[in-house]
């Protein structure tokens, strides 16, 4: 940990959460922090946000976490991206014809089963990340926004604050940059003499985003913390401060990549696919805004020997490509960013300080092939993880908070591992690539690189020994819900869970009410709502009702002090988005049951009161929305009654689910199991 | 026509194009206005676009104009909508007690068949205006606004000029009017005392919205027209001055309605429904953001005489709803609108001036009750058929204008009439609404309501009689196109053929390619594209192809001169927005063929040229994107390769199809019928 060397007049400041880093990692944690109205800041060292360039394959599940985001980030994205199916292998034989192969679906069944409500599909770092930026700007009402050419100088970590709820155990100071400091020119020559820029096929609107306002350059800060997120790359500066070693190698695999818009003649360039010659494999991913990627491999040119990475121009990429597609053409007017790179498949000795104040998050945690189209993913995950565990903390809400917080460790870092043990295993030890090999693995791993399985262990928020995992065997506690479309019982209106699970920071105690026409189920429901409504002794020794009044909701969305904007319009002080129905508990129920047609013969409330109450005298009345049914309808064909086959739930007796606010399954039971799940809020919740 | 009375100072200005009225059906005028780079203006007495009440309810047909607007008009429509279907029927029987007689189902079969891409929807009037006018600010960058709180005060025509090309027949006088003449005041005690206002329950962004700066009030301007489109509503005052009558009457059916948060234990408050009691019918339309429209009767309380409507006030109706709702509650704290309105149903005497200069849409042409759902959905369809056509002949591109533009009163004119005969039925001649009644005419004028019939007769746009309808039995000649969503052939893209079909003013040469694996079937689609592209003497006696050169295309999308805004960032003047490929033809060729499995056998290269060509020196190279496939796909369930059966297209032969730039087909015929189909383009474009 560096020395201090602060001038006596720096600025001093206070903030709950300090995250390094306004990439895909931070911006995540970030948006929480802005969600949950937690007193925190956001610095990146880059003047602006990635325009070009960098990832580009967005998972599904990353897509649900957006979803439950809201704010239409999710459908912005869906709006603007390219589907990824159908990988072209082409391979030159020994005629030195170039002939395609074979064609491997990417994508799971869609029509038979229903792998995830979103599609795999690329599309440019920066436009996600101007979403979410957007995202944060619209819940925080402008108030929240990255501070950008801010770099993190010194830190220092005082341990003995470290079990104190008051303490700041964090500092860090901080540097405002000058505007070449914070905006490094692009290699000479990047655009190879050719008369075109990147920015003429960028969206209308994405040359514009928010930013803080900015300090003189050279203005020095100290800033102290409570927590602390280095989302701050594969470079971290927060890690060389930690002193955490990297575990992994540097490998001879030397790429060249260019985001072109291609002008050729062959057939294949808008899918994804491979071209293997005896120069290697080339690898080619179609994008939205008529943008083909392509991978042109230059490791075998170095043989053996390390390689001069810089010596490389987009001259030499497109010299190269042009000998894997001959004897087709490939040229191009524009290329909208290209860069060249070695493949580093490396970890972090640890993503978690011991202490639990200080986290690292992103790059900053996994480096591996940008090719296995995973690190941006798995670095949003890994914000998100983060973000809203420390949220809880910071707002008070969680009691056992360094068992809470380890969890961030015991579920990210073996993703972490897992992901680079995927990458060597996909492109070997040398970050290359071989069409055969990548087909055989990409199977394999599937269910772990598409998230289906990432093995969350057992803890206070995911607790497989209370649970009894036969009641849904298809929603294993630890891993993702898996999502569905269903039909609101009082409305007609259709969604899919994603939305129901919004991120709010809340549990979601989800009643799979079972057949609820038959009145011995529906006196089990009921039974089991009487339970979770009941008051009894809480831990204090007060007469709580666990679903309403033992955890009450602890953030402030909706009453956000910044969202004063909207009261220079005259309306009533307390009155701002009445769509938003008010949230009183951490705890929200909702109930989902499979009694075919009974929205004819059973109203709302003909329901347990737990279901469509408490009346809200305040504006709402009694809230609709909270009973839904897997029932296939006639306007929508995802919507389509088998969700409980998915979920691996008895149609008749049903089960109960509790859904954690990141959409991780986290307790299954029983309707009559009200005694776990009341334990498995005790031990998370104060 | 009334007399001149002008200051002599007054500003004196020209436009090509003026619109009187920015409701939906000036907006979507405007829309192709600013969409074509026409040199237009758009006025509205009032200060502020509609925010909340009115129009609610979106048919699927105004969704797939929107789709293929573009802009995300459609997308953000939908992301807040609410989904209408249930229709509950209660009835309060001699017991006094209310009961649930009947579900009736609104919406068609989305499963079995494929009505459209979109569903029936409620939404607030005031966020489609919204979205409008958000897509033409996007497109006119900034630079096209609606003129708030200003009125057009006289009107004179001089017929002289009426066939002079260079003319400007019309001349207006327009008046800025102060800020209490644009901003009406609510009628007093609008919100009953309740210490609520609207605007609490607006989405953020709602009170806020693009607007051209104000002259001072009282600044008084000549302006002279060479088009002019009154949108100026029921009353329209560009109606009177054109001395147009209005058929048909006042009814004596008066009605309260309101826009709450309902508060309530009625189960059905989110269902559409009725409430059949000895005080009339009460109507419920729920809505988007927690509302529920409830439609009081009052007519009954006037006993056939004369009935003082402006003497409701909000308590009257909330204590009228209390009576029909008995023995369930009925309250609010939030009423976001109301309003007390007398159904007239009437249709002016014309909606287009002989000189093809003037044109009227939307409620100035066709007057009816509210509750038929269809006022605001036909005048902006009204609006979208005259903004284009007026477009067209604005920028030069339309071979015999009169003929040509009379078609809009050909085609829109007998909608009107229907629309207020449908009224009627649905209605009765009282406008009192009868739920048996409802229900049986629902069903008898719903292709008609749903705008799968609308009969648009023969004309320049329609060709009836040189096209061959068997080629095509389900898309019919003069209807709107049947959407499908479709595979792109070297992509895996999926797409509406909404989005095929974009609203960029050209018309789409359809060549349902049939099976193109079989090489007597591709044989025959290479003739058909080489008749196309050759060269051949048009009119004028030059050697011109009809796909290329013959019709350049018109408009400057793209190269819009407000588009310098994007220029500051420094890169070539010449390239905006890449990911657009450039039009240079009025008209496009794609090709929609059922060869299952083909993307393996077949190429775009195997295809004739004139699908994937010219190749583009600029930026794109070849076109991947013209050809699409009918066939079902394993990652989409609405991609279900039945696309040629709804179209009664025989799989083996194809069919060709023209679809107009307002989605219509104006011509089918066979893939040898190239004479009539160049025939066509012929009769219409210069
Ligand atoms: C040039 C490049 C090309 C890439 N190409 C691909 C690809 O093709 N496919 C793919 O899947 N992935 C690619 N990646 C990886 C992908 O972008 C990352 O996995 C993802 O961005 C990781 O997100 P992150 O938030 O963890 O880190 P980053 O996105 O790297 O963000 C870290 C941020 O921290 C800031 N920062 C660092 N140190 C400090 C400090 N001391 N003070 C203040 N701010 C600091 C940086 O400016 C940066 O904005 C690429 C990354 C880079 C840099
Ligand atoms: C109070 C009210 C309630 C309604 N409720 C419903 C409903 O519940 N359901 C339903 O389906 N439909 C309803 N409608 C009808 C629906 O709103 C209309 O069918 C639709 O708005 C018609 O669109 P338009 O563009 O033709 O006319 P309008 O929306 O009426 O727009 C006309 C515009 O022209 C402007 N204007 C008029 N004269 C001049 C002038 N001389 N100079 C400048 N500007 C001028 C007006 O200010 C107005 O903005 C309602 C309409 C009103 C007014």
């Amino acid at each position: 940990m560096s020395t201090r060397n602060v001038p006596e007049v720096a600025k001093q400041s206070k903030t709950d959460v300090f995250i390094i880093g306004a990439g895909p990692a931070g911006l995540m944690a970030a948006w929480w922090m802005a969600r949950c109205g937690i007193n925190a800041r956001i610095i990146d060292k880059r003047g602006t946000k990635v325009i070009n360039g960098h990832a580009d394959g967005l998972r599904p599940r990353t897509d649900e976490l957006f979803a439950s985001m809201g704010g239409g980030i999710q459908e912005k994205i869906e709006a603007e991206s390219y589907m990824f199916e159908n990988l072209k292998n082409w391979v030159r034989g020994p005629d030195g014809k170039l002939t395609r192969i074979h064609t491997q679906l990417l994508c799971r069944n869609y029509v038979d089963d229903l792998p995830s409500p979103f599609l795999p599909t690329t599309i440019s770092q920066g436009r996600i990340e101007r979403f979410i930026i957007d995202g944060i700007d619209e819940i925080s009402q402008g108030k929240f926004q990255v501070e950008r050419g801010v770099m993190a100088d010194t830190f220092t970590y005082d341990a003995s604050l470290e079990n104190d709820p008051n303490g700041y155990p964090i500092e860090l100071t901080l540097r405002t940059l000058s505007d070449s400091e914070a905006n490094p020119k692009p290699a000479p020559g990047a655009f190879g003499g050719r008369d075109v820029v990147a920015k003429g096929n960028m969206p209308r609107d994405e040359l514009t985003h928010p930013t803080a306002p900015k300090e003189a350059p050279g203005t020095v800060e100290v800033v102290k913390a409570r927590y602390l997120i280095g989302c701050d790359g594969g470079h971290s500066w927060l890690r060389r401060q930690l002193d955490y070693k990297t575990e992994g190698s540097t490998t001879d695999s030397v790429w060249g990549t260019m985001d072109i818009i291609p002008m050729t003649d062959f057939p294949d360039i808008f899918f994804p696919g491979f071209i293997k010659t005896d120069l290697g494999t080339l690898m080619i991913i179609p994008r939205e805004r008529n943008l083909t990627r392509i991978y042109v491999p230059f490791s075998d040119e170095a043989n053996g020997e390390r390689f001069d990475r810089s010596s490389i121009t987009l001259e030499n990429i497109v010299a190269k490509a042009k000998k894997f597609f001959a004897p087709y053409t490939l040229d191009f007017k524009v290329c909208e960013w290209w860069t060249v790179y070695q493949v580093g498949q490396r970890v972090s000795e640890s993503n978690q300080h011991p202490g639990n104040r200080i986290f690292l998050a992103g790059d900053a945690v996994h480096m591996h092939s940008p090719k296995v189209g995973l690190g941006m993913n798995t670095s949003m995950q890994d914000g998100y993880n983060v973000g809203w565990k420390i949220a809880m903390v910071a707002a008070g809400a969680i009691r056992d908070e360094n068992a809470f917080l380890s969890t961030y460790a015991g579920e990210r870092y073996p993703v972490a591992k897992q992901l680079v043990k995927f990458d060597r295993t996909l492109f070997g030890d040398h970050g290359k690539v071989d069409p055969e090999n990548f087909r055989k693995n990409h199977v394999e791993f599937r269910d772990f690189s598409d998230g289906f399985k990432l093995e969350y262990p057992e803890s206070v928020l995911v607790s497989q020994s209370t649970s009894k995992q036969t009641a849904a065997t298809g929603l294993t506690v630890g891993e993702s819900f898996k999502h569905h479309r269903v039909l609101a019982h009082a409305t007609s209106q259709l969604c899919w869970t994603t939305k129901l699970f919004q991120s709010d920071g809340r549990f979601r105690i989800v009643l799979m009410a079972g057949d609820v026409s038959e009145p011995d189920q529906m006196a089990r429901v009921k039974k089991l709502c009487d339970q979770l409504e009941s008051e009894k002794k809480d831990a204090s020794g007060k007469e709580t009702s666990l679903l309403h009044n033992r955890y009450p909701y602890r953030f402030t969305f909706g009453q956000h002090p910044t969202q004063d904007k909207t009261l220079s319009t005259g309306q009533h002080p307390s009155i701002t988005f009445l769509h938003e129905k008010p949230r009183t508990s951490m705890i929200s129920l909702l109930a989902i049951h499979s009694a075919v047609k009974s929205t004819e013969s059973l109203t709302v409330f003909d329901f347990p009161a737990a279901l469509y109450g408490p009346f809200d005298a305040g504006y709402h009345g009694y809230d609709y929305t909270r009973i839904l049914v897997d029932e296939a309808v006639h306007y929508d064909r995802y919507c389509d009654g088998r969700a409980y086959d998915r979920w691996g739930i008895d149609r008749t007796r049903g089960a109960v689910v509790v859904v954690r606010p990141d959409m991780h399954v986290g307790w299954v039971g029983d309707l009559e199991d009200s005694d776990a799940l009341v334990s498995y809020f005790a031990t998370i919740l104060k």
